[in-house]
């Protein structure tokens, strides 16, 4: 941030009076603009035994498999979000279960969020963000093509939950892998 | 938003190419402004079977109770946020445990996240956010003066699942409510 959005003058990086961070202030109109953490909210979309997943056709991750997720927008719910970026996404209508993980991810400032969902309707396709989209069983699953090590650790609880018969929200944080870069 | 951050010209607020919502674009340099919903985060802080709240020192809702909760920031864990916002307003270091409740707040843009968490030493104090800080039993709770609609969902799970001797994780929204204005 080089510039105030609310007055269009320059800013500086400082600590405002009161309190305890750096944030961007407004030297002209003294306007503070916080910076806070997104969230990434997503849905592990179950069709009897079997996990959706979408093929990235965007960076970052062209060509890895994920679960149908993406930034939530003002206004909406967790749930909401989950079901919006599925039908984005894998062009799929679902019924939003329990929510099931929230990674933390401190490096880049994201939470990520994942909840389980069936299928409202049987058809699914390819959005946009997706090159494909398709049902694995536990088995088939890509694991070596996964685009997300947040979507790894949701999955890998999600079937370890399955075998238990028994889900729990599982809250756990993501520390920087250098060799992902993220 | 007027102005854009990156390079000072003025913004448009249009739907960008490939994009499905209305953002701020800058009109110069080409840049797109997203805004996202906030997480705020927190703590029920047990002590023995009383509760730790905060009477507010700021506005909004000075002089109402709440739990030690606020807005999280960028490089930490929501676990973090909620050990950092409770020393901060209650001057407690706490030992955060499970994840407890996330109440979506979608006309307002923000999700609240509260843990549950022990007072890992046993002292407390207020903060410069708080004008009090206090443990409360069940019966003894200031229902008639909490601060935030978010905070009287997240106590009356608590003690609903403590009577049940069975906490499980809440995720439920709220919608507008007129006579709060929020």
């Amino acid at each position: 941030m080089n510039f105030c959005s609310a007055c269009g003058a320059t800013v500086s990086f400082r600590i405002p009076e009161g309190d305890s961070l750096p944030r961007h202030v407004c030297d002209t109109c003294g306007e503070i603009h916080y910076s806070n953490p997104k969230m990434v909210v997503g849905a592990i979309v179950e069709s009897g035994d079997r996990i959706l997943l979408c093929k990235r056709a965007i960076e970052p991750r062209h060509g890895l498999w994920t679960l149908p997720a993406g930034f939530m927008e003002n206004r909406e719910t967790t749930a909401q979000a989950a079901a919006r970026e599925t039908l984005e996404e894998a062009c799929a209508r679902i019924t939003v279960g329990e929510a099931f993980a929230m990674v933390s991810i401190p490096h880049i400032s994201q939470v990520h969020l994942f909840y389980r969902a069936r299928l409202a309707e049987p058809g699914f396709s390819p959005g946009d963000e997706s090159l494909e989209v398709a049902l694995f069983d536990e088995q088939d699953l890509p694991w070596n093509a996964l685009a997300f090590r947040s979507v790894d650790l949701a999955l890998r609880r999600y079937f370890e939950d399955r075998r238990h018969q028994r889900f729990t929200f599982h809250a756990e944080d993501l520390d920087y892998d250098a060799r992902q870069n993220m």
